[in-house]
């Protein structure tokens, strides 16, 4: 890279381009609430990928897209046969999300490309910018990291194809009415075409592993850790997955004034003690975090005793055994909480993911470039999802980059990173994109 | 009474005719799933008390109905200027309610003025059968007792007027729109005319107290109490009342993956907290019940940490002193709660009912009546609400008779007594009668 100091070239990220960049996405599906709402498929995702479409032309990138809608910015090199090296998010949020989940990873991938190919970097092998469709699980309530799923060549199932929005559109027509829209084609949909169409543009929207040398996506960390520690970046260890227990809890509906207290089976009393106990065993569980964010009181009545509540709880860790032992103490700690109030209850695992290390390589190089910056960076494990948990089962130097969020909040209008924060971000992904292509 | 010794009365009295009634009344709003939805005001009300007036009739009584609805049927005296013994109850029901529940009370009390009537019974002043209208607050979830407490004169501001039901209606075009039927006038309403005619309704409607001599009210217990004991007959002795605080506790809303457990916040594990507390408190408090029979959860999203629990909490005993120190414990356990956990809370007190203790003098008469069928009597307090206890405000003799309910259940389709137990019921019912109108 002779002219190219790395050091020299980070001078030139913009980081006003993002910035601008980042507001506009924010425009598209804002709420009232100073969020966005722009879920996959919608006529917002639609405007938002054809923003970062332009984007990606004005850094000179060669644009495709996959039948389901992967987006790819490439930014060439004399060695154009060799494996890509890969960077990029998602841009679809949740309902009343914030601005830069998912967005920042794409707005800065783009921007590390257009400063590569306006200064004549030459690259040791090609660069992509991927830009997936539908992170995201808000809008058909599953198919978490669809776009990448897909592309990693991982099975997708009736079950998700045909899950359905508010609207009753499932996901299957939703894929199947963007893209006959891009085109062209405006007749009706015959209804069942969905499906089978759907299979055929999964089929068609594979990415051969082989040909993905590395990936990295830079991200919000949307927990408190970087901002409480005040350091500007976290290299990525591992991502944990979730096992979800699904529990109901059945006791004698009653009346609230007639009913002894020592003769009452009382389902949200039973519940209570149970959302306790899963605070106290993740809490003495290091490395484990566990929560009941779902809870539901039948009948609901002030003067009647709870009947039911169904619950669902949501355990998380990277590692898999740490995860394995708190949800059967779990299960034997509602179970013993149901035994002693005679209430009756049933206890189904209704998700149970593998959680995913990252590559020990890349969190060396972001290590590495922060030393470098004079800046500090802490290691630390993704306790959310990412579409990195998907490529990283395929392709082994797989990494994510951090940048602090505000109070640690997200997934809310309150969601928030420093601009400060955006460009070091930005400049460590530059650098630790270099390091790859040369490998 | 010659010629007519009590105890030979009582063996008039008609238990198939009750259990038909019973029938005939529990078909009208019958629902899918055995109960009765027989809301205040509602063409099913209207038609059930359509029947009742004409049972009142078939048993030879004058029947007059106030202008808010509340039925009458009197059975005349050689003493017609002497204040009246009054019994009776309500048969407006809950949602999926039970077939026993208030019908049982008017039921009963039209069997006994029937055998009084058919059997030539000359009484020592007028006795009364009384059918009072929305005793349930259902409909418009306000306005418990609406027909007693309005016959007794006590103040019923513009909320309970205003309030709406499901539809939009307001309780007082409900009472309009009945009044109008019943008056044969079929134009519309003009908007407006409703409350102003609803209060003039109300004034028309009081009765004066110190026309009424004794009230007895024959009623299910809702509770499991007698059943436990296997007693036939409870004296009640008073009726509690609740005290309700209405709590919203505010943590802080957070990825569930992403956010350390010692960094949370968690409103719904402080819920929990307080849930278990409301439950030790009671327990270890004589004669006081507490129930969480209400709490919402948000955004109840299984991902995301609980940002806000809102919940209910009703304190019920028959003794003020005990309610009041039971909630002020309640109280200060959540401030802890709250203060420990870091998270914010508001607790109002959205009602403050006084108990009411019943009269001594009818207790004792009820026990002695049972005494000389010998059958077992318990003295027990009433945990729920009911029309006597508006009665019991201005007339000192008002009582209750309970029989049992099987399993202690109630306000549920699965609400049941036995028909031993009715006309147990109905047999000690016609002997306090008997033995208030001559006092």
């Amino acid at each position: 890279m002779p002219g190219h100091e790395p050091l020299t070239l980070i001078e030139k990220v913009r980081p006003e381009r993002m910035i601008k960049r980042l507001d506009q996405l924010s425009q598209i599906g804002q709420t009232i609430r100073g969020g966005v709402t722009r879920l996959a498929f919608t006529q917002e995702d639609r405007l938002a990928r054809a923003l970062a479409i332009d984007w990606l032309h004005q850094a000179g990138l060669e644009v495709r897209t996959s039948p389901i809608g992967n987006i790819f910015g490439r930014l060439g090199s004399p060695e154009p046969d060799l494996p890509v090296v890969m960077t990029g998010s998602h841009i679809d949020t949740v309902i009343d999300g914030g601005r830069f989940d998912g967005a920042l990873g794409v707005v800065a991938a783009i921007e590390v490309a257009h400063v590569l190919k306006e200064n004549g970097v030459s690259l040791s092998r090609p660069l992509e910018v991927a830009c997936f469709v539908m992170e995201e699980s808000s809008r058909f309530s599953t198919g978490y990291a669809f776009g990448s799923k897909v592309m990693t060549g991982q099975p997708i199932d009736d079950e998700t194809l045909l899950a359905q929005d508010r609207t009753g559109q499932t996901l299957a027509e939703a894929i199947h009415a963007m893209r006959r829209r891009e085109l062209g084609m405006e007749q009706a949909l015959k209804p069942g075409d969905s499906i089978e169409t759907a299979r055929t543009y999964i089929r068609g929207s594979r990415y051969p592993p082989e040909r993905i040398q590395a990936f990295i996506e830079l991200h919000v960390e949307q927990g408190p850790i970087l901002h409480t520690l005040g350091k500007p970046i976290g290299a990525v260890t591992a991502i944990a997955a979730p096992t979800r227990l699904a529990v109901i809890l059945s006791g004698q509906q009653n009346h609230s004034g007639t009913t002894p207290m020592r003769l009452r089976k009382d389902a949200l009393a039973a519940a209570a003690e149970a959302i306790l106990a899963v605070e106290r065993i993740c809490r003495s569980s290091e490395g484990v975090v566990g929560t009941v964010g779902r809870a539901e009181v039948a009948p609901n009545v002030v003067n009647v005793i709870p009947g039911e509540v169904r619950m669902v709880i949501d355990v998380r860790s990277v590692s898999a055994g740490a995860k394995a032992g708190v949800a059967e103490a779990i299960r034997a700690e509602i179970g013993r909480i149901a035994n002693d109030r005679e209430v009756a209850y049933q206890l189904d695992t209704i998700t149970n993911e593998t959680p995913q290390p990252l590559s020990d390589k890349i969190v060396s190089l972001v290590e590495k470039n922060c030393q470098a910056l004079g800046i500090e960076c802490h290691r630390l494990a993704s306790g959310a999802g990412h579409d990195a948990a998907q490529l990283a089962q395929v392709v082994a130097d797989t990494g994510m980059i951090f940048v602090p969020s505000r109070d640690g909040i997200s997934h809310d209008p309150q969601e928030w990173t420093d601009e400060r924060d955006i460009l070091t971000g930005a400049q460590i992904l530059l650098l630790t994109l270099l390091d790859l292509t040369r490998q």
